[in-house]
């Protein structure tokens, strides 16, 4: 009688929101990049990726993958690469050990869902691909070491890799031709430096116009500035970035992590025709925080944007009055804040052109901070009876 | 008894808009450029300085100037490096010939008057410092070249020294430390390529934030990009632009005014704190003319931006029915048409989204072409009894 057992395994995945930011590719099949990156970890209690992954001789329809409750490709290159990845090494197990069923043999069957918006700048692919690769490795039961998985998570979506680690995590692009160096490895806990805290103003859930796949190998091909920030801009600025979270040095983290910030949008800006992923709100949250940290004397919070218009504001749990006091003021309509921060009074008060873009801007926020890296979970998103369970 | 004779004198001067850009000094005294840049000067028929230098014994207030009905500082220095230069060259003729007056020890009283707002990113201060010393070589009789007068023009204001020339004008940033060698020179006169034409969308009359004097020393001290731009870009870039306009290559014209603009502005976006000149708006009008470009299915438009929101379109006469009808349909309520062009009909229908942020963000526009270089005229701002003359 065949084995028709259902196998599953699941696990949560969090969101990075790099400071030192990766983009552009020197190998798009194996996804490796021009440049070195680093990230934080955002805490999971807000925003994650939950990922069944489960297999089932009884599985007749071949690989499958649901994503939000809408049926997703499997057939795509990148997804191919993990799956393919993650068999060869459960195979592995197998052979040394014949007393294991032969669950790489077995389609799969993965189901996901987010806690935020899709594709709105909000690194939900780099959430999504450390899910998966995480939740099959649990499944599979490899003894895989999360810098070994986020070599495979890697080639589903680069900034993946980060997001098999909590806390401070870099990404180092290597030199090796087959990508075997090109891994994540952990620069500190978040216990390390728990009260970071992190305040995202998302100024669009509507879907961002030129992709980061796309968008980062056009600013390859024709931006003449680019060989500068890969050559010279992203070493020195991963050096001050390391030293910087070792020490748990705020002013330094922030001045990297903003200017790094902007250095990658002006690639994009140089990139021809030009990528535009900021707008005038997120300009008024530049000056906002600019406004911050001049009325506070010192640097307090530090803004970054990845593909897309929302801003995520890093600062400390000490600083939360100001920071925070200084957004509440003019967003107080807006959906996201969490108790007691309506409360929050800021010697801080925005001009009014800074307030009036903010208000026009921006849907909502999401406040939260550093926190850890893949946890295994018992709620199932496949049932038993391996079917999809509705929520 | 003592001559109390008004001298006088007048000129017009164009503005200037560059396709490939001034930004950064490596000398802020003699205001030696990081870059060579190449500009078209626009028509006076729709944007000129017209400037009136005059001295008298008579005038007892000393040096004095009048920009647009409003008392301006002579003090600053490089008012009075235009005003010391250009007695310098005075006081030479007076020793070599005694019988001419002797102007150099005069007051002077200079009145000048812009048909444009000033100082909303229209390249006010060229026209103007151009003007004024054009102007006062008139009143000096100085036999000096358009080049030799850039020299001096230039210290009043970098760009200021294009306007010295009509058509198609390069400054060459030279490499002397006394700047005798940064001057400007014409790469082809108007009548070469005399088709050009320009469309200015104005998004805003209002003061810019960042002066682009104290912008571009900024960007020279904090953008990591900025080196690649000066060192790499810029230089091939006049290359191109050089070719493009000797052979009339509007296609390559066009590629190099729009790459040059974004590195620009890319070179703003990455200096820290960060300087953004374009808004939404502006963004708009870049998209519009990718669009006008990709319908007619090669480059007949190119966008440019100096330190403001306003647009720049460059185009030729040829092709006007496609591109200006593409903004008459959506911009017909604004002011500055001429007339004949509401009628212009277009192939090119914009997309509501770039449409709606044209008509939001877009006051007035100004269509206009290349033009001459400053002319002598008769029309006086001060009367022959040395008073400004009142409009």
């Amino acid at each position: 009688m065949a084995d028709n057992k259902v196998y599953r395994a699941s696990t949560t995945a969090p969101v990075n929101i790099a400071v030192v930011k990766y983009w552009g590719k020197r190998d798009t099949k194996l996804n490796l990049p021009t440049n070195s990156s680093i990230s934080v970890t955002l805490s999971q209690a807000d925003l994650r990726t939950l990922t069944t992954a489960s297999c089932s001789a009884s599985y007749s329809d071949g690989d499958s993958l649901t994503l939000n409750g809408e049926p997703s490709e499997v057939s795509g290159a990148r997804t191919q690469a993990c799956f393919r990845e993650l068999r060869a090494r459960r195979t592995g197990l197998e052979a040394a050990n014949s007393s294991l069923p032969k669950l790489s043999a077995m389609p799969l069957r993965i189901v996901s869902e987010n806690n935020f918006p899709t594709a709105a700048g909000l690194a939900s692919s780099a959430a999504g691909f450390a899910a998966l690769v995480q939740a099959i490795a649990n499944l599979y039961e490899l003894p895989d070491s999360p810098s070994e998985l986020s070599l495979i998570a890697r080639q589903g979506s680069g900034s993946a890799c980060r997001s098999l680690f909590g806390g401070y995590v870099a990404w180092r692009m290597g030199d090796k031709e087959d990508g075997s160096d090109s891994i994540a490895d952990l620069v500190a806990p978040a216990s390390h430096w728990p009260n970071m805290r992190a305040l995202i103003l998302v100024a669009s859930s509507a879907k961002k116009g030129v992709s980061s796949t796309s968008g980062m190998q056009q600013t390859v091909a024709t931006s003449g500035l680019f060989q500068r920030r890969i050559t010279e801009i992203v070493p020195a600025n991963m050096n001050t970035m390391e030293d910087a979270i070792k020490a748990k040095d705020f002013a330094k983290f922030a001045e990297v992590t903003m200017r790094d910030s902007n250095s990658f949008h002006a690639c994009c800006a140089d990139t021809y025709p030009p990528i535009f992923y900021m707008n005038d709100t997120s300009r008024a949250a530049i000056r906002a925080v600019e406004s911050i940290n001049a009325k506070a004397g010192k640097t307090i919070a530090a803004y970054t944007f990845d593909a897309g218009p929302n801003c995520v504001i890093y600062y400390l749990e000490e600083n939360k009055p100001t920071v925070l006091g200084a957004f509440t003021q003019v967003l107080n309509g807006v959906s996201g804040w969490k108790e007691g921060s309506a409360g929050v009074t800021s010697s801080v008060r925005l001009e009014d052109g800074i307030a009036s873009a903010l208000r026009d801007g921006v849907g909502r926020v999401i406040m939260t901070g550093v926190g850890e890296g893949p946890q295994k979970t018992e709620e199932y998103l496949v049932g038993e009876d391996g079917k999809a369970v509705k929520f």
